[in-house]
């Protein structure tokens, strides 16, 4: 095999491999050939080729989401990284571990006003666990050039035991960055300075570098702590658990079904939740958006638990920071926002660990009708759920009804941000469906490419379901060689950002228009041409019911089904249903 | 008229427009109404609506580089700002004045797991001249508040003055952010909190924000550093003048023409530097690419002067780092690049302004062969540049030729990065012609975003020219409301980044083709059909001259020009083309 000649490349090659992070998204560049160069060699890494940063680095978080493990984004110097931040702070705020690893060139080059070159060190500062900021060899042989006036044999020898002491330096940071990356689960940077030539291979190892083990939370839970807050829960007659993001298959279900037996407790979820059961409450805005001050106050919790990351519902947030419960817990590995400033305890634990520990030990449950009351209300919510899609005609409403029944169950399903997210909580999802959407900091800005990340590393299908100024914003994520045939693109196209429609702006203005709704006419059609997609359309209910039949079955290329819906009639149908399922 | 409520908004609508700072490119958000609300409310202001912040605030630095004056760029909360920062970062080093002005969420709502919110406070640290990190009123009023248990009269007056001061320090922070975008040209960051309700009208102003008027540098150079350097000057009889990159009409003919009469002076430029004469050196890499040893000595200058923005050329910072002047100064007003590890003076002053100064006060020439002997040798060159373009078939560079001379002397002309402007530099553009790229971080991210920018603002017709893999990377410019009619952008599409076939790399391997070169067949066609752009092909240079003949003539529509070249003989005619000029 062979290797680049550069030992910090070297030593990023086998400290990748040991950590085994395998998937490795390569941004073309010259400064970052030695790390190109050293990961293409080594089978044991898929290197994936990806033009665009912004890209590229959304399609390694898409893998990473899936996998759980780190996956890498690898750039040249300059501005190539910066298009990397929007990814690198979803993945912090969604605790995922991308790996940026950044050439740069060496110190003595950088600020002097060569080609391609920024300030790379620590230029995601707020938004990554860690930062490597590794050292080159030759900033080290020219400062010893510099103070040193003879070639000494001293000179040398001391020479010799700076660099050694810089390698192992650069190895413990490497070390540190991708374990803080597999224990934590975040971003971290690796800002690495390569100097010239940056070409050249060689068949032997100059490096041997040392392998730390990542440390691993325990994530055990005192059981004082439990005694203390198990008082609270055996007598609260409402406890509220509420689920934010959360992985697949990470709580057992005998958990689940146990709170989910329990008359004192309501558990509301939303689709990225990924946990079901009957009686859990699975479209809050529907229960919750037309409540009064009474409803309010029989709502309010005593306890409220909650877990798993962001939370879509900005009602319930509203809710809930105005009908404070009497407390708060998290449950969570490493972090606790307190999102409704009432946050009293903080479980430093898997929510799966928790509920191991903590719900064996709570009593036969207490009195109450909590639970049977909102059940009530649910199931009324549903019925004229069902009676409002006989009222209305098509829409963004009806395109996500339709749509939601037709997802194969097994699929995976990712969801662009601002009205896609919205409208998929009001409907639902088979519970064998997966579903993700970058909820860290919910941007419109790479959907897609996260999708097609995810994609690439399942078997199942991957479906997702965005806007249309999402799709546009990410219309790179269609220039890539790995997307599989089976995946499927379903654009809501109301020709602009509908989302302005719901909120509280000044609809039906040529300010409006331009400025919040940003309306359009373009379509997916000559994308999907440039990039090798079948293409196909619907216009009303019939035809998307049509399409959908063999929409998800085996095909040659990968698929857009674009669905029109009328711009101005999507704000009116969803405000109407809130009312209407009152 | 009518103004947003919260008295933020309108103290930043008053100050950017007391400030003159006229053109605004919005994306659409939610945070951001209330700037969005105030800035089209104002027919002062020219807004701009673009989806894609990436584009956005390319687009905006591209308006600013023409009219050289700040433009702002005013986007949501969330990751929308991480878009702007490949932009941000290009202005930082090309000293482009792009004032980022983003909303975000009042300080207790930022860090507790609230939708679209990151840590936007002082995110473009490494590349901004300034930050202003602005406080929202409700959060004084929060800890007011808290801190309060009873509502008295101390209580509230103390609580008014807290807000008068907070209001005065924002003022400060606001105008100190435009006054140094101003006087110092380079991006600048206000952070901006705004609090619910976002979308609220009024009619009167809450707020008469103070005026500070931005600091002058008055550019004057003492008459004593002036002497000390002129005795030099006189003496050295190799002067070597180095023109980076550099606004067109900045500094005056006679100047030029003096520098171009001395047989002691040579003067390298590039395209970008936007000077000329007959006399100087505008294709830097055609004289010294073939030089041995022997000649690189006899080009070594003396004295090297300096000015003008990042160089292009690689050749001549590896020649003048190889051979250093005895002394190199660097004019400019505000900052020196120590690119050659040797230099001495940095004038603060224009360069036009140091001329002026300078050269009235040096002595008659000394005698010296230095500019005629290197005359001699671009004649020789050009001759053989001219040979040589019978002797190779249709290429990128047969390409550049034909489009050089096909340019109209009325246009302006932006290039992209990588090859397009390495290219550019071997043919002899129309002195007429102002010249403009990316040459802050050389990125290929946003080069077609920036041309437009400044086609909007310029009644002469701009022309783009661009490689593939750039006009890719940038597709989303196209998503814009505003481009020209008579705007054209030429593609040179060599199915891939040409520049790593120049490049040492190990061409012609799979991995080379994959991760390097980045090799595909797509073609503009369709977003030109989507973007509604008449769109053109040439294969060869018969073809290219056809079309070239009407290309430039007014048109319903803004169109492209697709040139398809072969890829794997490109890099071998540009690298033999050294060898043949010598």
């Amino acid at each position: 095999m062979q290797y680049p000649t550069i030992p910090l490349a070297q030593t990023l090659i086998l400290l990748f491999k040991a950590k085994e992070i395998q998937h490795i998204v390569i941004s073309p560049g010259s400064r970052n050939a030695p790390a190109t160069i050293g990961f293409t060699q080594d089978r044991f890494f898929k290197c994936y080729s990806i033009v665009d940063e912004r890209c590229a680095a959304f399609f390694a978080l898409g893998i990473a989401q899936q996998i759980n493990k780190p996956v890498a984004v690898v750039c040249t110097s300059g501005s190539a990284l910066l298009n990397y931040y929007p990814a690198v702070s979803e993945a912090f705020f969604s605790n995922i571990p991308l790996v940026v690893l950044s050439a740069d060139r060496p110190a003595y080059l950088v600020g002097i006003g060569d080609g391609q070159t920024i300030n790379q060190r620590d230029v995601y500062k707020n938004h990554v666990i860690y930062t490597a900021n590794l050292k080159a060899q030759q900033d080290l042989e020219l400062a010893a050039e510099t103070t040193s006036t003879s070639g000494s044999t001293d000179h040398l020898a001391s020479l010799d035991s700076e660099m050694d002491a810089l390698q192992k330096q650069n190895e413990i940071e490497i070390n540190n960055a991708l374990n803080a990356a597999i224990s934590k689960g975040g971003p971290v940077h690796i800002n690495a300075p390569f100097h010239e030539p940056l070409y050249h291979l060689t068949d032997t190892l100059a490096v041997n570098p040392q392998i730390i083990p990542p440390f691993k939370q325990s994530g055990a839970i005192s059981l004082s702590k439990i005694n203390d807050h198990l008082n609270i829960w055996n007598k609260a007659t409402r406890k509220m658990i509420l689920v934010g993001v959360n992985p697949p298959n990470s709580i057992e279900q005998q958990w689940l079904n146990q709170l989910a037996a329990d008359p004192s407790v309501i558990v509301f979820t939303e689709t990225t939740s990924n946990i079901h059961h009957p009686a859990f409450f699975n479209s809050i805005d529907t229960i919750i958006a037309s409540l009064n001050d009474a409803d309010f106050k029989a709502l309010q919790p005593e306890v409220l638990l909650t877990f798993g990351g962001l939370i879509v519902s900005k009602k319930i947030k509203a809710f809930l920071r105005n009908y404070k419960p009497k407390t708060h817990w998290h449950v969570d590995l490493h972090q606790a926002n307190n999102t409704f400033f009432c946050l009293q305890t903080h479980f430093k634990t898997t929510p799966n660990q928790f509920f191991k520990t903590f719900l064996p030990e709570t009593k036969k449950s207490v009195a109450s009708s909590y639970q049977r009351y909102w059940q009530d209300v649910k199931t009324h919510r549903l019925q004229r759920h069902d009676l409002y899609l006989k009222e209305i005609g098509f829409s963004d409403f009806i395109a996500f009804h339709t749509i939601s029944k037709s997802l194969p169950t097994n699929s995976i399903l990712h969801l662009g941000n601002s009205s896609t997210i919205r409208y998929s909580q009001l409907f639902k999802i088979a519970p064998e469906i997966p579903v993700y959407c970058n909820r860290g900091t919910s941007g419109i800005d790479g959907s897609t490419s996260t999708a097609l990340g995810g994609a690439v590393v399942q078997d199942k299908q991957t479906v997702f379901i965005t806007g249309d100024l999402s799709f546009f914003y990410d219309s790179n994520a269609l220039w890539n060689n790995y997307i599989p045939s089976n995946f499927r693109i379903l654009i809501i196209n109301n020709q602009g950002g509908g989302i302005f429609r719901i909120l509280p702006g000044h609809k039906n203005s040529e300010n409006f228009d331009n400025f919040f709704e940003t309306t359009h006419n373009h379509t997916a059609k000559q994308l999907a041409e440039m990039y090798n997609f079948q293409y196909q359309t619907a216009h009303t209910n019939k035809e998307l019911v049509t399409v959908l039949q063999d929409f998800y079955e085996a095909s040659d290329k990968p698929k857009i089904l674009e669905i029109f819906t009328p711009r101005t009639d999507n704000d009116k149908i969803l405000l109407d249903y809130f009312k209407f399922v009152s």
